[in-house]
């Protein structure tokens, strides 16, 4: 699949938004990189803001998606196994959906769009024969 | 399928969003209506704010998707067949979607969901057994 078609996948608890792309990226990080600390910097945002978006997931499943390494220097963490149960089923949803859109007409619209968009109009004109006056 | 989860399609014209889910709904109304002015105040949105959606489509298919209707009082508008083509894609993926993800384990997904997140928590704290110093 080109990239013109993307697919935001957000599963909401209540109006908060548990899981979406950037948190998942954010718990792929933590797993990479053993802290929410590193994770934030390898994303480019402050730790405040990857904490906030760990609380957030934190709150909205049946169990904790993060939690701290108790024993390690201050900041570890990793995925509990409701958290690498949620981010594997996520993950894996996001593929199909992936093949899905292949499957199901995505290259009908992809068809239609242009590499970029056009320089900007001055006005939505009408395409009548009329001359405009 | 429940409205835990939110697919967001959207296709991508280099790094504008050629279509989504509001600008989707924009063009609904606007079908609706017969006017961006209209369309604005039933989405709750400024005549400027529509205008500016409206024009960021137009410039990013084969075709504007919207014209304005000759001959009709100041504001009538309408879908060009480019944009009834490209709605009507958009919709059907749409669905396309909704059904796969009920076919490809969001349930599994929606099972682990809170009904609504739990109050805020003071720290994020690790399960170990170890007594919190």
């Amino acid at each position: 699949m080109t990239q013109t078609i993307k697919l935001k996948l957000q599963v909401l608890c209540d109006h908060a938004i548990a899981i979406g792309p950037g948190k998942a990226d954010l718990l792929d990080q933590i797993v990479a990189t053993g802290s929410i600390a590193s994770a934030a910097r390898k994303m480019g945002m402050s730790y405040r803001r990857a904490w906030q978006l760990v609380d957030v997931m934190n709150r909205c499943w049946s169990d904790r998606l993060v939690e701290t390494v108790p024993g390690r220097a201050a900041g570890g963490a990793r995925l509990t196994e409701t958290g690498k149960t949620v981010l594997g089923q996520y993950r894996a949803l996001q593929h199909s959906l992936d093949q899905c859109a292949a499957q199901n007409g995505w290259h009908n619209l992809a068809t239609l769009i242009r590499d970029a968009p056009l320089a900007h109009q001055a006005e939505v004109r009408g395409t009548s024969t009329m001359i405009d006056g």
